[in-house]
């Protein structure tokens, strides 16, 4: 145990960190540091009184006991202080002209059965039909084969199938395509509408004072996965929903905005299968080389 | 609801920090800035792996589990981090000459006996017989009458009586005496030992993972209060002891720790009322006035 100086206002995150120097793990010891260092900048910053503390604590622990097999609430935390988002970001720096990544959330199910391209995964047939098409592309915009394209989706209530056991069709508006050689995919599903996260707990109650509401705006998920290629996971956007400014957890990037366009040329119905007007999204990705 | 820019990993917190624009709760929205810009940069210092951002939410996750009405994790690991003793400092930065203060910890009860001056706190008997004394004074040096001195501490096998609930008889070394006129006090008390924080936890695994010990030096503890002085919550250590330099939780400092001499003179051992060989310790508090 290294022997450190007194305590003092000034010197306190030095002191902490200083206690590190014989750590068994050195990533820990180097992670603590830094947050050693930034909290007690924050501590400094904030000047919080013993009572303000005290919340704090209890902040934290009901956040903790708000945690089961089902509800993560540290993970909505994270997401709500756009610290799942900056995680995402350093962890999928793209190259120039590759597509965006945005986070996985945590709706996705590992086993959606593997589909026919040009399938419909509403399964229930609610809300206003949707048909997605686009292709996947390497950098020099030449099409990718073969490529696993893991899509899921809320339905036009907001709801994902595993929120909703025994009201939606199990595996409802979840699919896996795989492109051919000509890196083009299509399939059918449900225009999605905006969402809350989870508010019923210590973070919602956070947003409700911090004047900020619960609610994603309307998006498609991807997972794209190639050999020779990173897995891309991302979604795309409605750029008309009413939050796509302020997507509660901070997951709307530029690129990631697509366009849903209402079709209502019967002779364009027709040839997509439809019995009513649709709506159409055309969404291209480039995915980057492995490293 | 304002509107902001995209995401970006560059201007992340500026992004997160102007959805508070609107806040109901003023206080809370400077706390979240501060708050999340220093976790930002954190994050931007580390640059976690997904995997790594996991374990942190794991982590947080088993302190919130950890806390029950016993046991508070999130305090441990405020204190661990050096964050009590910081906030503690904010709030009672004392002027020149004035006692300082350290953390109140978990087991002071605020029902102890009042008790006679000189009276023995130590109601076992076990261990090594200690005399403490001294004055209260103020910042001209002038004794304080009438100040209410609260006094707690461990065993001579470290353990509180509230640890140890059927083993020590309830209010063991706890009492609260009254200063007269002269400002002087004195009792007797038992020589105490350094123990460890609760370390079962995954605070606990923390601290063995970042090669630190869970030991706080041997101390009592003392709450001051007095018309017209500023209430002072500290504790005086004995700087023998083998963790003085690495107290788990950070809360020595230089002008708390008091010298434990042991009496052996027989005339001195019975002029103090003890059968056996005692330690003396002699501390003077200055009380700052109140502002």
């Amino acid at each position: 145990m290294t022997e450190t100086g007194y305590f003092t206002e000034e010197n306190s995150a030095e002191v902490v960190t200083s206690r590190n120097a014989d750590a068994k793990d050195a990533r820990l010891a180097e992670v603590m540091d830094s947050v050693v260092r930034h909290l007690h900048a924050a501590v400094k910053e904030i000047e919080p009184t013993q009572e303000e503390w005290f919340e704090a604590i209890r902040f934290l622990t009901e956040v903790g006991h708000m945690c089961n097999d089902w509800r993560q609430e540290f993970i909505l935390l994270s997401d709500v202080t756009g610290v799942s988002m900056l995680v995402d970001a350093i962890n999928n720096r793209k190259p120039t002209g590759a597509s965006e990544s945005t986070v996985l959330g945590p709706f996705h199910v590992p086993d959606a059965p593997e589909l026919p391209m040009g399938s419909d995964i509403c399964l229930d047939q609610k809300g206003d039909p949707m048909l997605v098409k686009g292709r996947i592309l390497d950098a020099s915009g030449a099409p990718i084969n073969a490529v696993k394209i893991d899509v899921w989706q809320a339905n036009d209530e907001g709801f994902y199938d595993v929120q909703q056991k025994g009201l939606q069709p199990d595996f409802n508006l979840r699919g896996v395509f795989r492109t051919g050689p000509d890196g083009s995919y299509h399939f059918k599903g449900v225009k999605p509408k905006f969402y809350p996260i989870p508010d019923d707990g210590p973070v919602g109650q956070m947003l409700t004072r911090l004047g900020r509401h619960p609610y994603r705006p309307a998006h498609l998920h991807y997972i794209l996965e190639a050999d020779g290629f990173e897995t891309l996971i991302t979604h795309i956007f409605d750029p008309d929903d009413p939050y796509i400014h302020s997507d509660a957890v901070f997951g709307v990037k530029k690129s990631l905005l697509a366009k849903f366009d209402l079709i209502d040329d019967p002779a364009r119905i027709a040839a997509a299968g439809f019995d009513r007007p649709y709506y159409e999204v055309v969404h291209d990705f480039v995915l980057a080389p492995e490293t």
